[in-house]
């Protein structure tokens, strides 16, 4: 296990750690759980169908993490696979990147990705020398954007029609951290 | 050649054609002319340092028009290559793309690109479907954002440090296009 | 929609253009409807089973029109796709193609077919360059033979048993047209 | 060593064999020796710089045996490589293919590229299961062309600025076998 | 037909040839016909389920041997194809290889592949001017492990739990033979 | 940083991480200090000329960590870049693999690799499943073959001229370690 992030979080042991072919189960496991909450703003949770394709996702992920194209992470609590957390779209040109994360809703509310983030975003500017991190949010996902906002990210803008997913065009907050 | 607009500017004939490899020497040419101003908000301009990096330039765009990842186009003026206009990153997913430009000294002034500009916006609304038109000009780039005003985007935020060239982060304004 | 040649034939408007993925299902049904007259001397014809077949075949003429390796063009009639005419297995090297052509059959008879492969061969000769194009046809195709004919192509010779399909091998006239 | 073809031509002993990258050096010398008169009908001879070159040629050569494309042979006489003989442009589907030859200077005159053609038909006729073989010469190449009137080749056409090369178009006469 | 190797065994004519995919049907009616004793010690005789399986691993063999990876022969008894034998793992660097083997029912107890596998040695040694050869056996497969015994292979190691097939880690003897 | 392991050894502390690109410098500055004790029994050390070379290197184990090929590991002590340590040749099929390692000169003789090794040798049984682990050491390579004994594997046998550098063949101990 590759762990690049360890914290305490409300008695609990939050780890960071490299995807692994081998989490594929539980990760898979929290997406069927959770699958109509989490699809209604992320709309690869309705596409993951089998476990196959957290395997094949994780594989894709594993790859693009060696080219420094993404730095995807899983966020173990107390061990077990909660979530993931990672910064996409990376630019080496421009030295920026795109946060992402997602939470198992038995996990949520506890601040758990909240701190997850801020060491990710660490992370990012100190290890892989970032400048800016952007952070796209559904306007109408509340609990993303208080995440966002806690940490203190910039609004920027609200972009029309950003994204189309389940058919709509949906507007998404743009919120940057510029490293200063 | 492929024409897929022409229209009349100022008693110039311009027509939007498909980028051809025997197009590179007068390409070329035009960059080496005005590198200088060109490369201050296109850092690309500083690399193309012989006809043979227009030729390959010139055939990834063929490649990438060929896939519907890029509407690459090349401005002629009265029969003369006088600069280029596309739609690049674009997302049949999301149905969006992004305007981009530029013309030889030569031609400036006259109304050549914010026409050029229209068409194609006529064109990938139209012909290729897409939803939403976005356009980044460097704040420093009066001429760029004066098409995009003429055009009546939507100018959404000022992005800082989006873009790093010349070693220095730059800030660009985002627009907007959206067809209702 | 890219144009490369136009003209009038008959009271009707012929244009020459790029094929696009958005034609596949006219053309689709236009080889459906002819499918028995087309496959006789045109074994591909058979092979068209779904839209997607077409859809698969625009895309590869799109990519290999893209490396200047065929010059692929749709026949629109009054802006409706009536068929498909081609310079095929262009070799720079050597400076020649091979004509290849089919119209959907409430098209024929009107010259259409025989104006689109003169325009054809002056863009193979004026804008690619070609010095020879050779048009192969079924020596029990007459109407074929009649295009080549019509349009002075030389007679070059009766190639026995040259291709093979519906399980027989075929005898093929070559023709020949120099640009002189 | 593979070899596929065996016989005797005027006291020497002939066999054809699968190339091998360790022949690279003396067909390099062969053709060192005689460039100036193999390159005028065969211009990759004056293109074939280095050893490298021909080992990359061989390598080429066994990939393309390797699937059936290419029936690509050495020619040793007395276990000396003296030149090469192939099936070129093979088409399964057609059944059809090419011949092309070339021989050493030191080694014409005696019947050995004439044999070993023989020999070469037979195997495609009788092991790639081929139908017809075309066999294409030079106008002004009398020895290639005395080779395909001696094996019976029937002579189909003069096609007139077939090839380009030494900047001249050059007339090939077409030549067939049919395996009847 | 290639043939490399050519003797008399037992009255018999042994070839050993180029793998052709038209051999495809024999050697898979081999393997249907001696599946069960050919698994035991070959778990791949267990996936060779239809002629097509057989004629992808020979067109994988035609490409290894093209670029001289594996040199992969048929054993043709009388004509009749009635096993394979290979060296497999080159390596040019190290100057070394890994024989392989196996033979039809009908065709064992002769002499047959002692004499093939010698004729292998033979060639690797002085055509592919390797320097040591390895040959590994399941510890319980007694004829496998008598054939390197006959031929004079040092035996170095018992390599405990070497491969897993069958669910189970299996023992294998490692034999080696050096060219001194 | 990507930890997998830590732990103290003679008041250093040493951490097995990910390879990043980042540390090619310090890795190579390592090599370059010790490149002639290295290369005697290493021969890639005499190859690594650049730092691009170990750009390279990084980049290709991070892809082949990715896809589990190998498990490469940085050792750090205190921090710094001390050497490597790895599991390669991964058969995920027969559950095996290779274990290798190098230490600069200057960390070595404090017990700072039997530890790593001990700590590979645990993740490759534990986290990747492995069943079995060998080690190849020069035979005449006394460190080398003095760790293997000192963590119990099991010495196999003695490999005559199982491996070729600077020109000569080298004999190899081969010693396993299985997973009971």
């Amino acid at each position: 296990m590759f762990v690049c992030s360890e914290f305490m979080v409300d008695n609990l042991t939050v780890k960071l750690v490299l995807p692994e072919v081998k989490q594929a189960q539980s990760l898979f496991n929290l997406v069927v759980h959770d699958r109509k909450k989490l699809a209604r703003f992320l709309p690869w949770a309705q596409e993951m169908k089998t476990v196959q394709d957290e395997v094949d996702f994780i594989k894709i992920m594993r790859q693009q993490n060696a080219v420094y194209q993404t730095l995807a992470l899983v966020v173990l609590v107390d061990g077990q696979a909660a979530g993931m957390v990672d910064v996409h779209n990376i630019s080496l040109k421009n030295e920026c990147g795109e946060i992402g994360y997602w939470l198992g809703q038995a996990y949520q509310g506890r601040g758990i990705m909240t701190n997850a983030v801020r060491a990710v975003i660490k992370l990012a500017f100190d290890e892989l020398g970032l400048h800016r991190l952007n952070l796209l949010a559904d306007h109408r996902n509340q609990p993303s954007r208080a995440i966002a906002e806690r940490l203190n990210f910039t609004h920027v803008a609200l972009l029309r029609d950003e994204v189309k997913y389940h058919g709509k065009f949906c507007d998404m907050d743009l919120y940057t951290m510029i490293n200063e």
